[in-house]
Parts: structure tokens; sequence; C-alpha cells
């Protein structure tokens, strides 16, 4: 807090990438001004439209020619918070084995929930911060990260906890999604309808009742839950006052991203099977549609999401990292970007708004994800001469720094 | 150098990657210690083989658990020295241009050759140094930089001069490759052959009385030069006992592998087209493969190199990054590893011998690549638990430092 008039923070000689409809790619202002006050930006704008001595408007001023500025990255959907790796299971089936030989070798999901399981919370904390140091390291200053690896009551609520507690260490802003409906734990095998009444009965409202859930998410698939499964899900969600989004159709259609548009979710994700009627309820809702081309590069699927008819009926195109030890051990938001160009044929600009004003969107965030007055403080000041080359460079390190609703996040 | 008979350094508690065939996988040890004097390795072996204090064998001792050291990463196939960049034509073809537009607009690679003749020697430093130090800062110790964006005597020298200076700006070692045959520049459009003959009998010549040639290649292509050319090309090198290697069989399949195995090549390089005759033609010549998925990856190509071929026919297989301006702006060679997995099915560990053993004899080097007494102490050193998290994380931080000859590079 300041004590007199002035903004705290004021960066000058820096291209913005407002993400505001100026009517310019990007939002862009080639040579801009931002400000803020409070955590909260109170200008973003050409430098010209300054009057008078910078020092007379903020406390700290600083020059920054050779720099844009976007707003910080927001990863909007993880699964980062769990134990163990699954490097040995990476090379083993690039060694030759079976989906079915690594499965009866322990591995697959079952392997992370195991690992997961036995870490205390201190340890599942030490295990996943450099995850989220990660993502912080290449722009990202929002994160979601979901449950999921625990698959019964104590240890959904220690991955919870872990989540919050990265936000707390780091000074980010992490949102957590309860993904009880992950998986079946192994023990409920036959034991199906035991599990769900489980995760919407007890599990789901003591958690929310600490505090612990901001959205509910399920994984709607042939070798997850179904839709009906889901729908309990949703229904108890609803009851409770809690937004929904879905893992919907990323191996085949079952009606998922109609499904969560009908409960009005904030996001359906994958979305590689997703039908023209899919698209249309999403547009209708206004669920944002979450693509992740981390798993589909690391499955080597060939079949991307529907991303004309997204354009065509105007629903909005998050990207996120699926940061996952199985599918998607992705730790950089922008290397998601680049891929969302290069796999999904995104425009880079597509790619940036994915990752900020529409992955806000996914969250239910509408104050930030744009760099506008009255919007978070919430910056990622980058080391670029053009803005695509967030997206054309592979790897690097393009990131000057972040600002979190205007400071720097802790050093750890 | 020492004054006394200890080494100058000594890890202990670290995992090693020797890639000494010691009947592992990897000729890994998993309590190792690794000594070093005057850059050469002198010891690399079982904690428990290291009699005594080990104070009193070596100046500096450092214990690092939960750390493992691989030999310093080398990248054998790189065009990192070139002016400006291409990200607004990645953008303009994500948009929906198409080559020819591109091309009509000033695009392509005749941008990259205009912007490189522009910039001064100092500029085209300062421009191509940053790539340097992403490689350096994700565990490369040993570099390969073709020329080839200058066309013309001065500003290939130009370019060569600026490899030369890399290795000298950031203390470690960068190979020199003159890839005058790289395109045919525009203003001998109509002449090939007076451009052939520049290169041949003047450029070549030249540079390598400069000193600024480690070894010779070029772009064997349609769209490049023919497979007589070439040929031209190389009986030149040999005259001036230089070695070869060769852009071959990205897009056709001219030949060019077995041509440069005919030269006893270094390496054929790409190779997503290579006949079983032409694999053949490098086992017989020992010729090095060098695989660059950065490029197919970024071109979307859906045909692999046959690394099958490779393996049943004992060739020898490296991974690069590539780093080009148009192709593959990929600035991680752990990254290049990783998409070698997953695009080609490359085992981590031909992974990391591609990055390392194999990258070292692409270069005519046999000072270095693995851990064992009497080569180069160039090592990295890594914050992981098992070997494959190499190639297994995308993106991310897992280098802890690197060692150039014993010695931490510079800081700049
Ligand atoms: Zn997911
Ligand atoms: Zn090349």
């Amino acid at each position: 807090m300041t004590t007199d008039d002035r903004w705290d923070g004021l960066l000058l000689d820096v291209g913005l990438a407002t993400l505001v409809d100026n009517g310019v790619p990007y939002g862009a202002i080639a040579d801009g001004a931002i400000g803020w006050r409070d955590g909260v930006i109170t200008f973003a704008g050409p430098r010209s439209e300054l009057a008078g001595d910078p020092h007379a408007l903020a406390h700290r001023v600083e020059s920054l020619p050779g720099t844009w500025v976007t707003p910080g990255l927001i990863d909007c959907h993880t699964h980062l918070v769990f134990g163990g790796d699954r490097a040995q299971e990476f090379e083993q089936r690039l060694e030759g084995a079976s989906y079915e030989e690594i499965a009866r070798a322990g591995g697959g999901i079952v392997s992370s929930v195991r690992a997961t399981r036995a870490a205390s919370e201190d340890d599942l904390l030490r295990q996943s911060l450099p995850r989220a140091k990660a993502l912080l390291a290449d722009g990202v200053t929002t994160l979601e990260i979901k449950s999921g690896y625990g698959l019964e009551p104590d240890a959904e609520r220690r991955m919870l906890r872990v989540a919050r507690r990265i936000g707390v260490e780091l000074g980010i802003d992490v949102r957590t999604s309860f993904l009880g409906m992950h998986a079946l734990p192994p023990e409920y095998a036959g034991r199906r309808d035991e599990y769900v009444a489980l995760v919407c009965d007890t599990m789901l409202p003591s958690l929310a009742g600490e505090e612990l859930v901001d959205a509910v998410d399920a994984f709607c698939e042939g070798i997850g839950f179904t839709h009906d499964e889901t729908e309990r899900l949703f229904r108890k969600a609803s009851e409770l006052g809690l937004p929904v989004k879905l893992h919907a159709e990323q191996l085949s259609d079952l009606g998922g991203a109609a499904l969560v548009a009908r409960y009005s979710g904030l996001s359906a994700d994958h979305l590689e099977w997703t039908s023209e009627e899919g698209v249309r309820a999403m547009a209708e809702a206004g669920t944002v549609a979450v693509l992740l081309p981390g798993a589909y590069y690391a499955l080597r699927d060939t079949r991307p999401p529907p991303i004309e008819a997204f354009r065509r009926h105007g629903v909005a195109m998050a990207v996120a990292t699926d940061l996952n030890p199985g599918t998607s051990p992705l730790l950089s938001l922008r290397l998601a970007m680049g891929m969302a160009c290069t796999l999904f044929r995104l425009t880079p600009e597509e790619a940036l708004r994915g990752a900020t004003v529409h992955a806000a969107h996914a969250l239910g965030l509408d104050d930030r994800g744009i760099l506008a007055p009255g919007r978070r403080a919430d910056l990622a000041i980058w080391n670029i001469r053009h803005l695509p080359e967030l997206c054309y460079w592979i790897g690097g390190d393009l990131l000057r720094e972040v600002r979190v609703a205007g400071e720097r996040p802790h050093e750890t």
C-alpha cells in the first residue's frame, strides 16, 4: 500500500500485448507504458499518453526497451501434484513393452496413485514444487491444479492442500479442481457405484466444506466414468454451488462436451472427438474449449480437436499444459502454446489469448488475462522483438521476469 | 594446472552414465565418483573403488547426492549463427499464407540471407550468442555451427568467425562446418555453375586457409544442390584434407547418404528418405546418421528416418537440434532427444548416446562423449532420479551445472 497518490510501479518503453480489442492484432501497443497500484493495473497505453514526469506518477519507474509485456500466463489445466514419476514406464514403452505388460508390472496411473498415497503432505509438496516453479519460470502467474491421484478421502485432501500450499510458497494464485472421478481406484474394481457414491456424497461435500475445491472435474471416457456417473457428480456440484469442467472426448465421443455445457460448465477439455453438436452446445453455454496439445503430442494422436468448428461457432479456445506424469510431462506453457500452433494450427495470437484471457475464463476468473485498468497486475515481461516469437522458439529462456499483482513472486 | 599430484576436482555420491560398455544400460554406476586433472578425466567408477580420504586425492571435492552425471551434451548440427528471425513468417503461415506468398513477400531462406549479410560481425555475434547460451543452459558443452546464410565470401567468413568467437566467449568448444552450398543465392539465379565454382574454387580454399573450416557440408536436395555438384565440393574438400558431411534425403532420395559414405564422410544428416542401400553404405563407411527431429516436428513430416534399418546395420545414430530460423527454431538439445524418442521411437538410452558419443563421432571427435579416464572432463550434472527423465520431461530445467574440460564455462 502506498501512502500518497502515486502508483506502486510503472514500466516504460515496453511493447504491450494488451489483448484488448483496439483494432490491432494482440491489442498491441508498440511504444507502451503500464502502471499499477495495490496490485491492480492503473494505466496500460501508449507512452505518449502519460503526461509529465514519470517519477511524479509512480514510486518505482523502470525503462525496459527491447521487451514486450503480456498478461501473466495462466495454465488452466494441470495435474502437477503427484508422487513419483513415470519416466521408467516411458522408457519401457520405447523398449517395446506393451501397455498391458506395463500395467501387469504395476505401471500406468495406478503407479502414480500408489506413489501419491504413500507420500506425506510435506513430501508431496517437495516433489511437486519444482514443477510449479518450472511453469513460473516460463511466465505462468496463475495455475490450476487438480486432485485425482489420491482417489481416497485423505489422499485427495492432501493433494488439494499441497496445491494451496504451492500458491502460498511461490506467491502465485493457484485454483484447485477436485478430480476424484479421475480413475476407478483398484480396490473398487467391480464396485463402481460405491466409489461414485463415495466421491459425490462424502469426498466432494467434505473437501468443499474445507474450502479446498474451486471447481469440480471428472474424466468422462470409456476408460474413465460414464455420462451418467459424470452427471451425478455435476448435480452434486451444482447443489454445492461449485462450477464444473470436464475431461471430454479425448478418446471417444460420449457427449461430454454437451453435458458440461448443460451444466453451464467453465470448460470442456481435450475435445479431439467433439462433434458439431457438442461445439454448438459449448458456444451457447459459453463453455471454454481447453486444448491440450501436450497429451496429443506425447500420445502421437493424429486427430486434432475441431478448431475450425470452434472458430465458426465462436467458442473461446484456451491452451494448457495438462502437466501430468503419464500422458503429458510438459513443464512449459509456452511449449504448449507452440504445440497448439504447430500441431493444431492455432495462430500465435490465438495461442497467447488461449494461455491468458480464455484460460482465465476457463477458471471462472474475469479479473485477469488482459492488460487494462482495473485488472490484476499479473505481467510477463519477455525479451523478444516480435510477439509470435513466444510460439516460434521451441524451448529457450525468453522470460525476463513476471509480476504477480505487481510484485515479484517469492524466491524459494 | 596443479603443482602436486592431486586431481583438480572430484565429484562424489553421484550417479554416472558413463556410456561405457560395462554390461549395464547407459554404462550406469549408481553410487559413483568422477575425478579429473588438467581437463581430463582421471577416474570414473564406483565410489567404493576410491581408497582413502578424498581430500588426499583432489583439490576440490564435492558431494552431489540426488544427481546424475552424463557426458556433456554435444549438438552436432546447428545453424545458430544468423541475422533476424522468421517468427513473423511462422505467424503468416499459420494465418494461411502460402509458401509462395511468403516467398513473394521476401520471406523464406532469402530473408535470413539478407539479414545475415546486413549484419556486422559484432551484430551477428550479439544476435547469435543467446542461442548458444540457451543450448549451454540445457547441458551442451560442444557445439557445431554451420555457415550458409552468407552465400558470398565475406558473409560466409563473418558467420564462421562468429562461430569461433562464440566458443571463446562462452568457454565451450565450437566446431565449424562450411555450408556455402546451402542454397543458390538469388543473384546467381540461372548461373548455378558459377556459384558452385565460386564455392569450390574460391570460398572453400580461402576459408580453409584461414582455419575457419573444420568440416564441409552441403544441402543435397531437389531444392538445393545436385548429386554431381555435391561431389565436386567433396572432391575439393578431400584435396584440402577436410572431412565431409551432408544434408541428405530430407525430402527425397538423391543418393546423398551413399555419396557421403563414399567419401568416408563423418555424417549424413536428416535421412527421412534414405534407402536400405544408403544405410548399408553408411554402415560400411562408419558414417554416422544424424537425426533431426526438430525439423521433422516443425514441418509436420510424417515419414521418419529408417531407424530399424540403422539398428540392423549397426549405423550409429546421433541426435541434434538443427537449430535454424526456418525449419527448426529449437533451443534445447534435450528437447530434441525427447522428440527423437516420441517421434522416432528411439529409446532414451539411444537418444543420450546420440547426443554424446555418437554426436562426437559425427564431428570427428573421439576425445569426448563417454565418461572414462583419458577423455575430456566435459560433464553435465542433472537433478534427476532416473536417466530416462532426460527424455521424458518436456521442457523444465533439469540441469544443475556443466563442466567443460573440468571448468565451469564463462558467465557472460
Ligand atoms: Zn487432464
Ligand atoms: Zn541443417
